[in-house]
């Protein structure tokens, strides 16, 4: 009997992100009920148990935030599923999340990977799976887009990171749902998913919908490629930037206007960018005007007093080399050059 | 009396972009009538005349593409509005427009760009100002991101290249409206602006509104932003796929896949792309997806026969050398490594 063809395409791409593990490994595979993770954690069971397969040993996760009524039933729900799909064992984990200076999305992001990694090394397993789809891929990429601050916020999601996989990033989330369907699978809608109070929440249902309709379909997958490509950019280009940085860094924390102003405009923000972010620059409050404002004084130098840089900084240019300081209560004096 | 916001933004905009110039020269602006053009005329001719400035000579030009009822008549009103606004000289030229396997919207620009070549040839013009604003970068940004075709298509548009320069990409479309009314200036709007059959209206009216509304204020900021930085980037990386093709090319047109194979993917894609180019594979049909399975005869060699690429292409590995070939009519042998 041949595979309805979604379910073929969870499974394939399930089956490519795993092909480098070694025969009998155990794989960690966060489900939350949601149609992206439970097609993720079918994919992964038949893939476990086909012939001429790797014979991997599954383990089907759950994380409870307590963020909402009724979680501990959605989670306890959950491993029901999970094991009626056949996993090898089952966990659940209830976490607190803790939110300090980031929103509540970021922090039970932040509180679930730990509580994953710490399941991965209890259960040995040489891999955890992530479940987002090409659609996520594409509304992380817009949110990066409204931020405007460059390639690296335009790449989207690693494939892989540390132990964790995304084996599903080229896979339509309508793939996951007709697979889910198509398998008599119950799923979970989580009600956040509709919450128009999340930006992700208005990309998907507001915002992607109207680019298809007046752009063309296929925007999400085109979205998605985009991310590939600048991400093999990013890495490479941050690569680059590091050892320029290295290079062109003296002993005492400065950088001779001269030698960086012969370096590429990619290259010589990012270097800047680096000296400002080492001397104490938060990197959430550093955007690409500032580095714009530092860049002047390497090849739009006409005497500058300094350039104010969030975290209390300043770059400053002092007899041919620019550095940035800790801003004194005091107004400076005009550095000279 | 103090300039109105506005003003004064397009102003400095016209400044720094002509700061370069030296005294004396002949500048030539490209006039449609429009806000954005005729704000860069009123802002340009107010930079030739002030004080202490550089004196340039201003021509005021406009293009007839002859594509819709009553543009003669337009053409002759813009004529009118350009001396009244004081240009040293006027220069009106009507251009047939020729469109053979390219959009209408492309050929008239082609033609129309051509045409201001001549014009500042004949004029011995140092620079063609062109009034395209940050909205018209934002929509260029948004019309890349729907091809996916990676950091050059969502690059937007250069803010000079040969003759001609772009000193308004940096300006909101709102303010050059706004300094057409401040000072009275009758502009004309071009129907086509408003027509929904070309896919640069409808993300100007349909796409970037709900943008701004859903992600909010400041997305064509972000997307002029981005677009400044990954042509940065952009510029990096051709440059260094070019000196690698270089490197790489053997004496027969064939890159050895080990060598490739080393150097990082941003380079080693950019040079399998330019290898498929060279060897006449149309750069409009090249897509991000030919040059992932041409890769593939790179880092996923299992004796594959060959890729098929557009223009009747294939790409073969022989020898454990990637080369791109004419594809014959009959199927190929197997390739040998």
């Amino acid at each position: 009997m041949a595979l309805h063809p979604s379910v073929a395409a969870v499974r394939t791409a399930v089956r490519r992100g795993l092909a480098d593990l070694p025969p009998g490994a155990t794989v960690l595979v966060a489900c939350s009920g949601g149609p992206d993770s439970v097609a993720l954690l079918s994919a992964t069971v038949a893939e476990a148990r086909r012939a001429g397969g790797a014979g991997m040993r599954v383990v089907g996760a759950t994380v409870d935030h307590g963020l909402q009524e009724g979680s501990a039933e959605q989670a306890a729900r959950t491993v029901a599923l999970m094991a009626s799909l056949g996993v090898d064992e089952t966990v659940s984990s209830r976490v607190v999340v803790e939110h300090r200076g980031t929103g509540p999305e970021d922090a039970a992001r932040r509180a679930r990977y730990a509580v994953l990694e710490q399941m991965a090394a209890h259960f040995g397993a040489s891999a955890v799976l992530l479940g987002h789809t090409r659609d996520d891929q594409a509304e992380t990429v817009l949110l990066g887009l409204a931020r405007g601050s460059g390639a690296r916020s335009l790449a989207g999601m690693r494939a892989s990171f540390e132990v964790f996989r995304r084996p599903l990033l080229g896979v339509a989330r309508d793939d996951t749902v007709t697979a889910c369907q198509v398998e008599g699978l119950e799923v979970w809608d989580d009600p956040h998913n509709a919450d128009p109070g999340y930006a992700r929440v208005r990309v998907r249902t507001r915002v992607l919908p109207v680019l298809e309709e007046q752009i063309g379909p296929g925007v999400a997958a085109a979205l998605a490629r985009t991310a590939e490509q600048l991400r093999a950019d990013a890495d490479l280009l941050d690569d680059l930037a590091d050892a320029a940085y290295a290079r062109l860094l003296g002993p005492d924390g400065g950088i001779a206007a001269e030698a960086l102003a012969a370096e590429p405009t990619a290259l010589r923000r990012r270097v800047l960018r680096r000296l400002a972010l080492e001397a104490g620059s938060p990197a959430s409050e550093l955007f690409h005007e500032h580095v714009v404002a530092l860049d002047s004084l390497v090849l739009g130098w006409r005497g500058q007093k300094w350039i104010d840089l969030p975290g209390h900084r300043r770059g400053v240019r002092t007899d041919g080399v620019v550095r940035v300081i800790a801003a004194s209560g005091e107004p400076g004096e005009p550095a000279a050059d």
